[in-house]
């Protein structure tokens, strides 16, 4: 079968994470008989400076027409001073909006060779850590009415959090059903005791845990939740929460596990296509230099596989592939310190899984 | 002098751990010649017993007539049915509005002898970890326009965050200030690539540095930021943010130090009149028991002291004291793993601290 994926390499390290990635695809489909065709699309920085904008009508045409997205990073320093609505996030907030996808999908995870990268203390995480938070991604604060007034007391700016009992509804679903596949607990967080939009929320996710009598469901305060993925992460299985507390919770999360560099992100909206990224930025001060860490890029490449191809086999053989050369003691630098025996170049990585594969 | 301190106990434990602290108040007022009058006042849980709402008049009247606010905790399970606008939470916003308490001071710091209780690996904080977070208070999401409305999808519920010009300069202004005085380090925390109130906030903030040359004044976007105090917390001396994004930083970097029961906070506004109270929450599950930890009450007393009365060897001696009482391994329950010796109750750990007076 041929699968299409428009492919963003972006700025920064994603050229050389997204190519270790899309040669570890074509492994696959060398193994198992599918075709993997790209299409490089330009987002972000590299598209500011070749078309003027951050996200070309091109680019959102193709990924239309593509059976998937795959996305290195996006921004860096050099497109920092320009105004709003030319920066490079305005490409990322943009093509997450034209193509609907709502559910962000970033798990936290420590993997076993690298649990001591780990932030916090063994015996705070020693049955592991393996959190998945559904973020929502097209509503709430960053895409509500927003803008500069006269206030009573001179100038202000606003922005708006709201969401509508709908987009609650589909994120709310993603999450009880993804819930229902791991260990069945879901904790959704708000701030229900300030916000109205929170209570909302609140209403309408003890609506649907009716549906969904297997799944144990709680509500933490988001400030509570912020303080317990420090004092005792171990308590999380799913958490589900509005596009800004995710946006804090799920970085906050993957730093715990000290091992951002291997975290993968899946952006889904209502029909298969998705945009699969790493959870890591675009870190502009290593990139061009083979210091860069493919995995996380590599690992984003299976959950296409397994969410938007359905290729369940093939997914599992990337992840064993990562597994067995970490176990194998190779790293890149970011991970280096970490029961490492060699540090390989991004290449070498990628070579390296492709050996296992 | 007399000082006249309205005092708040709140529900839970805040009962006893403010008793305590009074009681240090107590003997510093006879060591050096001090009077300080207690006028009790409703607020939270037991005001709704009492009177029907969470923050009754009388308290907002007697407390202005005060010197200053000593607060204990509010809330519980109990009163977590009723509708919003008559839960405990209501009249700790309630109060913090009527006194125009904008700057909320909150320190994250770990005390030398509990250094072990901190969540992170001790070579993350070898350098130990003093950060003081100033959060805005009486503005932002917590105060702007919210409502239920129909939109184009049916039922909606929206909250407005907004900041005006004059809201941002008092609050960077109480930050700059306070960096001056300790390490001359800022970090301003926003997430301007989004929102137009953190772009109106940064360029304040900007516009302000210029004034403070002296401070070393930087940006961090706050899914940053959230990263950075798990990843390295110590790089943070001061740390302004606005009443959303202070909620939840400052209850993790708290949680982070692992002493959240040593954690006092004090909230400001333009005048002397202040309010005193404890990090951490009204700890239901513990109430009445002698459990509870009295030292983030007494420290907040001790702020009290420094900050409203202009007490600076009267604040030093109980700090010097709460330090002895640690250093000689006396702990409550809550921290009764990291060093300590004998576990003492809330009272006996009131008069361990008076005794050292
Ligand atoms: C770049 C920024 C707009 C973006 C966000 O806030 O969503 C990023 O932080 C992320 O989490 O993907
Ligand atoms: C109780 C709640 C309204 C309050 C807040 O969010 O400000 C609390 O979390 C705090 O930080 O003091």
């Amino acid at each position: 079968m041929n699968y299409k994926i428009a492919v963003i390499k972006g700025d920064g390290i994603g050229p050389e994470i997204v190519d270790e990635a899309t040669k570890v695809l074509d492994v696959i489909g060398e193994k198992y008989g599918h075709t993997f065709t790209y299409t490089n699309v330009l987002m972000g920085g590299c598209a500011i400076d070749a078309t003027g904008v951050p996200l070309p009508d091109e680019t959102v045409k193709i990924c239309k027409e593509s059976d998937s997205v795959l996305l290195g990073a996006v921004g860096g320093p050099k497109w920092d001073t320009l105004p709003g609505h030319l920066r490079p996030e305005k490409g990322l907030l943009g093509i997450r909006s034209a193509l609907g996808l709502y559910a962000n999908l970033r798990p936290a995870v420590l993997y076993a060779p690298l649990k001591d990268a780990c932030m916090l203390k063994p015996e705070t995480v020693k049955g592991g850590l393996d959190i998945l938070i559904v973020r929502e991604l097209t509503g709430g604060i960053y895409f509500g009415e927003r803008g500069r007034r006269q206030g009573k007391n001179g100038e202000e700016a606003y922005d708006t959090e709201c969401y509508s009992v709908p987009e609650i509804e589909r994120i709310a679903r993603v999450a009880f059903e993804t819930a229902r596949k791991r260990k069945k607990k879901l904790a959704s967080v708000d701030k229900a005791n300030v916000l109205e939009s929170s209570r909302l929320w609140r209403e309408v996710i003890h609506r649907m845990a009716k549906e969904y009598p297997d799944v144990e469901c709680r509500d933490v305060l988001v400030d509570n939740a912020a303080m317990q993925l420090v004092r005792d992460p171990a308590q999380f299985d799913v958490i589900v929460t509005s596009n800004m507390f995710g946006d804090i919770l799920s970085d906050e999360a993957s730093m715990i596990t000290g091992s951002i560099g291997m975290l993968p992100s899946a952006s889904l909206g209502e029909g298969k296509l998705g945009l699969y990224e790493p959870t890591h930025g675009s870190a502009p001060d290593i990139a061009g230099q083979g210091k860069a860490n493919p995995i996380a890029t590599i690992i984003s490449a299976g959950m296409m596989l397994r969410y938007a191809f359905d290729l369940q086999a093939e997914a599992d053989a990337i992840d064993t592939a990562v597994l067995a050369v970490l176990e194998k003691g190779l790293r890149t630098p970011d991970i280096a310190g970490v029961g490492g025996q060699k540090t390989l170049t991004t290449t070498e990585m990628g070579d390296a899984i492709r050996a296992e594969l």
